[in-house]
Formats: structure tokens, sequence, C-alpha cells
């Protein structure tokens, strides 16, 4: 095991396999195709009446068009309209410590969940990690406890939230998945995730699918939604290709695709996955700190001299601080169309707009981290985040297995 | 899930699935290749001094000659005389009712616990009969239920007996797997199990080298062996293969290697496995059925009248009744020298040693049945056979996982 020498800035024991591959929203926009889950697999674009629909006003994540496209909307407003059952699942695969990019879509999950009263389901996908990095059992335990900690900080309804380590939840997850996997062949395991390098990487995309039914799996068929960046599509479409088989009880999960957030220093400059010095702001960094880095590495719209700004002005479209404020730290739409209005007109300088966001910023990260439970609480801090044995017993039934050997599935 | 009309004479929910593929010792020997293991994949004959290592008398299965071979029995050898740790793991596939020929490797298995010491782990596969069988999960615990009832009465020592189920103990089996599976490929499971129909298939045989390396898990490196049937032996050299990569603290597990015994009717004829009445001999039959069917279908090689039997004399080598005695159900050899010699000379009657035959099977099944536990106790009966909690953390942490989120492996 790596040793934490100090609880707010872990060390990564593998830093080449700090990127979060399977899980939501992160900052590396490259080769990202938008058009064809639109175009050729069925989704839709999120459109002004879809808006006019989600409790108001809709999160900025939503209405200033990170999340642009979905599945089944419709369904998910039905729902959010009635009042009826609603679960959203939003993942997460513990291979490093979670940067900005990677909470942000938690903290639209939470949203949805104060505004609705819906479920969230949280999983962890340590088995994925474990199986597909360069990193041993230990080493992605340790940072699915860093993960989980920063789960916890989001401040989801434990009543209503639920979070599952697969490894852990193994009593679980095993039956599940073991129950889809027959009806998952190799062939469409290959087309979706390519070649397996290993027999446990061919059985996850299993797993996968488990965790986006889960929700159905513990409470019967239900409207469920997975906010998830527009790459992650497909695991999404292999868990409706699923449900559809009516095998088993569920219905297809809807999907609610976000666009990626440019990395700090502009899209298509360097990943925060590299792990070579590339800049991100980390959930650690204090108030200085983001300073420091927005200051230094936030891609600029702005022109190269403070008398060319306040001649020509900026461009905030391509400015990284104002993206970040309009995606998400800057609630105000009014404070929004201010600053790109000033910014375009030169009113507003570049390190003036970059102080701003890093202000809201760093505000962000000090709620998060006073609301982050210590490495010694975290056992007690999860414990009424992990599932019943109830909700247990009902997510085997509904595969067909009773709670214990001599007890068949319903029966008490 | 099927109605059990009877506790003793259980309805098969899908007759045509009613074989044991990856148990052990069956009744039919039709196209089994008793040689490739020897002569081409490193398994050894047992040999005499082999079988006067072995606690004296050896079971009458090895010193007849039923168990022919083995791998690392030298090592088998060494941990029986030396009262070094040793364990074995014989497992069984719950897709029907067990019938006669599968519970005598189990019989072995006791008599080797007896003798030494040895712990033994009984593993019930029902996830790949799940995954490869015409069953729903709840068919196969159904069947699992059954299955555990007779591994149950066959009398192992609780403090030194462990039975696992995948999907009730898949809190340790599956992480394991899991662990085991990142260093197989779908190209080793395809050579080894042909290109499996679905990702389910294709993970299962890290569950399989799983449930072989357990018992190392759980107390730590030391000599295990495998009794199974030859057509077997390809997933005791898998999970060989996987001990020799040094992955994980684990030494490669040995084997004993049993030739098949005939089915009733004979070598050749209708399979056990066919389900359309071909004649088996099941563990609920009473000592009126077991007479009736050895009477009725048993091969014999005796002459077709009394008279010319008289004459010639009969030919115990292919007689069904005389195989079986010999084989298990006669301990005393003095007394299956006689039968022979008093057969081959004529003055044994095929119906004679058919009815001697059948006595001793009935006496087995009557002792079998005897302390066979009813449905009803079936989970008090099992509990002290369950991995106990510090089994489950030790097993655990062998792959580098804590007893919970927040411990690393071997913390507490």
């Amino acid at each position: 095991m790596p040793t934490n020498h100090d609880p707010d800035t872990p060390d990564a024991p593998d830093s080449t396999a700090s990127d979060h591959a399977a899980d939501s929203t992160t900052l590396d926009p490259r080769d990202v195709d938008y058009e064809t889950p639109v175009e050729r697999f069925g989704a839709a674009e999120l459109t002004d009446d879809h808006l006019a629909r989600f409790p108001q006003p809709p999160h900025p994540m939503l209405r200033r068009g990170v999340f642009y496209a979905g599945r089944d909307v419709d369904a998910l407003l039905d729902a959010c309209e009635s009042e009826a059952p609603l679960s959203v699942v939003t993942g997460v695969g513990p291979s490093g410590p979670m940067h900005l990019g990677h909470v942000l879509p938690f903290y639209v999950a939470k949203w949805l969940q104060a505004a609705t009263g819906a479920h969230v389901y949280l999983p962890l996908s340590d088995d994925e990690k474990y199986l597909t990095r360069d990193l041993s059992l230990a080493d992605v335990r340790w940072y699915t406890r860093e993960n989980l900690r920063d789960l916890l900080a989001v401040g989801f309804d434990p009543e209503r939230t639920r979070i599952v380590v697969d490894t852990a939840d193994a009593d679980v997850v095993y039956p599940l998945a073991t129950a889809l996997s027959k009806h998952l062949t190799p062939a469409t395991v290959e087309a979706v995730y390519g070649a397996p390098d290993s027999a446990g990487a061919g059985f996850y995309p299993a797993v996968q699918a488990t965790h986006l039914l889960l929700p159905q799996f513990v409470r019967g068929p239900h409207t469920t939604t997975v906010p998830i960046a527009v790459d992650q599509d497909p695991h999404v479409r292999l868990a409706r290709d699923l449900a559809a088989k009516e095998r088993f009880d569920v219905e297809k999960p809807g999907a609610l695709l976000a666009r990626f957030l440019p990395a700090l220093d502009g899209p298509g400059k360097m990943s925060t996955t590299s792990g070579d010095g590339a800049p991100t702001i980390a959930l650690t960094d204090d108030r200085e700190t983001v300073h420091e880095k927005v200051a230094r590495y936030a891609y600029s719209g702005g022109q190269s001299s403070v008398a060319a700004h306040r001649e020509h002005g900026g461009d905030p479209e391509v400015d990284v601080a104002f993206r970040y404020l309009r995606a998400f730290f800057e609630p105000d739409d009014a404070t929004v169309e201010r600053l790109a209005r000033d910014y375009r007109s030169g009113d507003l300088l570049t390190g003036e707009l970059k102080a701003y966001a890093a202000d809201r910023i760093a505000d962000f990260l000090d709620a998060h981290r006073a609301r982050r439970p210590s490495d010694a609480d975290l056992d007690a801090a999860l414990a009424p985040y992990r599932l019943t044995d109830r909700e247990r017993e009902r997510a085997l039934a509904a595969v067909g297995l009773g709670p214990d050997l001599s007890t068949a599935a319903g029966e008490h």
C-alpha cells in the first residue's frame, strides 16, 4: 500500500493511471464525437421544451448546454412532473484521485435529487480499474477510499442514495452481473469495448450493465437516467439492449449526455490523464493554489496585451475561465451574461476574469472539502449509504435468488 | 420454481439438464481419453510405491485403480506423511439431482480427511450451470439445495470442511476470481473450454480456478489436491498455470485423476445424462428399487443361461455389478477376489452377484439418506460448513483487499 503522507495530498501509487475512464464528464475534450449518438444511435438533443419541464431553474450544466442530449428524456421529465419513482445512476472508476471535473456531474445528480426526490446510485468500478490498469487490487482499494470521501462530500441524501463498490458489494453485484451476462455475447462485448485483454475485462460489461439496472433490481421497474459524458453512451446502449431482451423486469435506462469541459490549458491540449505535470485543479487545492493555477495555466480568450484587450476585447467562447464559470461555477445567469459582454467589450480584463473564476472555484472547493469525511471516519460516514440487507434481498430476488440458500426468491 | 411434491423424489425442472459436467466421476465412460493427460500433459500414473505411501489401506477407489493417475502426488503423500497442511477440493455443478456415481468421490475425500486431517473444500458452481444450461438461477438454486443435502449427508468434519456456493459466497468468490481473471486471457479460456457463448461463460474459468486455489487463499500456501474425473484435468491445468504465474502466494494444486465408472447398462451405453429413461441409481432409490434396477438393467458378464454359466463361467471385467463392487461398494479385498473367482468359474450366478451388489449399494444409500438433512434443516446443517468471517477476511487479504472498505489488507 502507498503511504498517505498527508490525507489531503494523497500519493498516487501509479501516476500514469489517474484517469477515470468509466466515470462522467472529464476535462479532456479530444476526439469526442458529439454527433454520432444523436444522428446514428437514437439519442435526442435536449430542447427548450425539455428544459422547460425540468425542475426550475434547471441546473447550469443543463440550461447552459453542457448536457446537450439524452435518451428517454421525456420519461425522465414525466417522472419529475408526476413524482413517480425516479433513479439516477452515475459512477466513478477509482484509478486515481478525483479532480475538479470528475465531481461536477455528481453535483448535478445531487441537484436532481434535491429537486425531485430521485434516488441516486453511485457505483465504483474498482474491479474494472484493477483489470484494465497496471494497478493492484490494494492500489485500487486505496483510490476507492479517496474517491468515496469525495462522493460523501457532495452531500447526497443518505435516505435516497446508495454507494456500491463492486468488490465490497460483490454479494449482490456478482449474482446480478452473472444473471445479465448469460444474455451478453462476447461478440457484443467486443463490438462495444474492443477485444478484451483478460477474462475479467470480458465480463466487466455485465457488471457495468448491473450498475445501470441496479435501481430497478432493488426497487422494481421504474424510470432511471444516467448522466454521463457522451463517450460513455455505448455503456448505456448496452444496458438498454439487455433490458430490451425482457429477461428481467426492468425498463431501459435513459441518459443525459454531456459535452466535455475543456482542460485548464484549453481544448486539444494536454489531458488531465497524462500525469506528467499537465495542470489540473485538484479537489485538494487551496485557494491560493487555485488562483495560481488559473492565472498561470487557464487558456485565455483575451488579447496579448492589456491595451489590445481594451481595444479589441476577448473571446469568452474559448476562454477556459469563462467556460468553467458558465458550465458550473456561476449560478447567476445575469452575471454570466455580464461577464461575457464585458469580456467581449474589453472592459473585463483576462486577469480579472480569471480571478473571479478562481474565487468561485475556490469557494466550491472549500465547501466540498468542509464536508469531506476523514479517512478514519469513512466507514461510519459511508454506512448509511450502503445497500441495506432488505435491498440486497430484493435485488437478488429480482434475478430469482432467495436471501439465503434454503429460501426461494420472494419467500420469507 | 418447480414444486417439490416429495422431498425424497425431487422433480427436475429440466430433465435434459441433469448431468454434472464440472463435478467428479460420473457413470458415462464414452469418449474418455485416459492416456493424453499422462502422456502429453504431465500427469503421472499412480504406482504401487505411491499406494504404499497413502494412509493404509488406501480407499478402494485408489487401490483398485479407479483413480489411476495424478499430478504432484509426491507432494500430496509428503503432506500425508508429515502432517503438513493439506487440502482437498472437489466440487459439484448443481444442474440436477445427484446420482450414485456423483457422490462416490466425495466419500474418497471424506476418507482422506479422516485419515490425514485434510481440510476439504466443496465448491458448487451454480453460476456455471445457470450460464451453460437452459436453467434459471431459481432452478439452479433449487438443485443447489438438493445437492447440498447430499454433500452434508457424506459426513465431512465441519471443523475442516468448507462448502462454497458461488452466488451465495460471491462476497469472496467474485473478488478472488477477479484477481485471477486479470491473468487469464480469452485465448487461454477458448483453448481450454472452447469459445464461450456468453460474457459470463468466458469469465467462469476464473471462478473455477478460484475454487481450486481457495484453500490457499484462506490458509496460506500449502499442498492441495483435486480428486477429479480425468476429463476435468484441463481445469486443474488452468489453475496450475495461473498459480505458476506467481502473482499470488499459492502453490500449484495437484490432482488425483479417476477413470469413469460404467453406466448401469454398460460402457458405451445410454448415458446417465440423457434423462430419457436410461437407468441410473438415484440417491433416493429404496432397497427394493435398487434390487430391481440392478437385476433388470445392470450389464452382465454372465452367460445367457444358468447351464451355460455353470459350464463356461462369467467375465467379471465387463460385469457392471462386479465393477461397482470392486470400485467402491465392497471394502474387503478377499471378498472381491472371491467374487471374481467364483464368477469366472461359474459357481456364482449373475443373479447372485447382482443381488449381492444391490445389497451393498442399498446399504450405502440407507446410510447416506439417514444422514441427509431435511430441506427445512438445510440452513442450520450447512452453517458450520460455511466460510467464517475470519476466513473470508483472510481470503480477501490474499489478493490485497481489506476486510472493510477503510481497512487495508492485513490490518485490523
